[in-house]
């Protein structure tokens, strides 16, 4: 998938909305949690009730790793089931990965090629040596941490380095433009800072973000797409628990459509603002 | 294991080796290869030839990623393995994580609880919030990367910060600091570049270095010694394909033993050069 497919995608649902399958076993309803396969089941009703709204499903690999080679195997079913329903959505691996180039040459191994995802999520830290084995993949992408949503982004994101006004996390987009494009590279920007998306944007304007922070952690869609959008709309907002676990009951699935249908129809109307359908 | 327990291990089998277990599918030699467990397989010669010479193993997690749920469960019998032959032997998880809160909690629990290691590395960009979830588990350590042993290092970890002489990596360890202790917290200190662990010492005297970077990266056993040797050693030094891959045949767990006894050796005369034993 390439940035016009992905900004195809956007127009013909009207949506930029992916969905985090950030599926935490203990919170499964308990009828689904008793399943032989707990998370499988539970992203598969998330899956059906949603697709229709989404663009992208980010799965966090925490969530499944916490349940071993069973949780492992579950996420790659995740990844087939998401296949079979619409081949056109992305899949993100959330995997904050990062590495020498032999290692992470593995992890593009074990989310590209054997999982089959379309992106994988890598902190810049190590340097370019963490991301070139994702830009090597055609058609895939690499997601590189710019801005992180949480508090403790600041502790070291912030920094202004090398006597400048240049921070940390702009230091890392400035760099890293050089490795890759806009059809292979994408950067985290943290709805809970949305001036901070301004500042992004003055360096790239053309790349697509991947915003994390909306619904659990306070982000505002507004503010999002004021200070964001470009003219391939340039987001894939994503929310996690203030979808899938927005409902504690059997009942979920359904809530979750509501939910997702609530911030598509916003989304549209974004969109429309913006002339962008 | 806090340590003091670290430290008397490297004092009785006189040795602050770690090996490295990045068990690349293709290198395996064929006769194990095509095993049912062929990464399990592997690891079982190895760690039987090498574990009285080393004081940790460190298993990289990408290497059985790669071969998805089946390869995450050969990673998990690995741990029990290391176990069950000596019980005292320091396992690190080589995952590199690092993500918000509440998935740095499922992190924890997967590797920490789960698997049951005693170490995870984690990458510092995220801050605080990435390394809270390891430092809650009572005799669990957590290993933050300062200055890795990659080329690309350089991209990002050497960057001035702050208008001063501070690198980025150094603010690292001045900042962690305050959020643990020298028996939760290790640091990483790449072997390709002895003077930055001086320049590390300076900062953190008493933590535990975890020294990539010896062997097939090129680092000498010798510099990082002068450099970064402390009063309790402070010194796991790492291997991997050096010692593991050394001989591609099947006679590989005996070439294994050899290097690793080679490696002992070599810290057994530098221990007592600085009057540790």
């Amino acid at each position: 998938m390439n940035s016009i497919r992905l900004f195809n995608q956007i127009k013909t649902k009207k949506s930029f909305l992916c969905v985090g399958l950030d599926t935490e076993f203990e919170k499964i309803p308990e009828g689904v949690r008793s399943a032989e396969q707990p998370q499988l089941e539970f992203n598969r009703e998330i899956i059906q009730a949603t697709y229709s709204q989404v663009i992208a499903y980010k799965i966090n690999t925490a969530f499944y790793e916490a349940r071993g080679a069973e949780g492992w195997k579950e996420m790659e079913q995740t990844v087939a089931l998401i296949r079979s329903v619409d081949p056109e959505i992305m899949i993100i691996a959330d995997a904050k990965r990062g590495d020498i180039g032999n290692t992470s040459e593995m992890y593009a191994k074990a989310f590209l090629d054997r999982m089959g995802v379309d992106a994988v999520t890598v902190s810049p830290y190590m340097g370019y040596d963490t991301v070139n084995a994702f830009l090597k993949r055609n058609d895939k992408w690499v997601i590189i941490l710019a801005v992180t949503s949480n508090k403790s982004a600041e502790d070291f994101q912030f920094l202004k380095v090398n006597d400048s006004e240049v921070t940390l996390y702009e230091k890392v987009l400035l760099t890293s433009q050089q490795w890759g494009t806009v059809d292979n590279i994408i950067y985290v920007a943290g709805a809970t800072r949305p001036e901070q998306i301004l500042q992004i944007r003055r360096h790239i304007p053309d790349h697509f973000l991947l915003v994390p922070g909306i619904g659990a952690q306070g982000g505002s869609l507004e503010d999002v797409a004021k200070h964001g959008i470009n003219s391939r709309c340039g987001l894939i907002v994503n929310t996690s628990r203030a979808v899938i676990f927005a409902d504690p009951s059997r009942n979920f699935a359904r809530t979750a459509h509501m939910k997702a249908v609530e911030l598509q129809q916003q989304m549209e109307s974004i969109l429309k603002n913006y002339k962008l359908i």
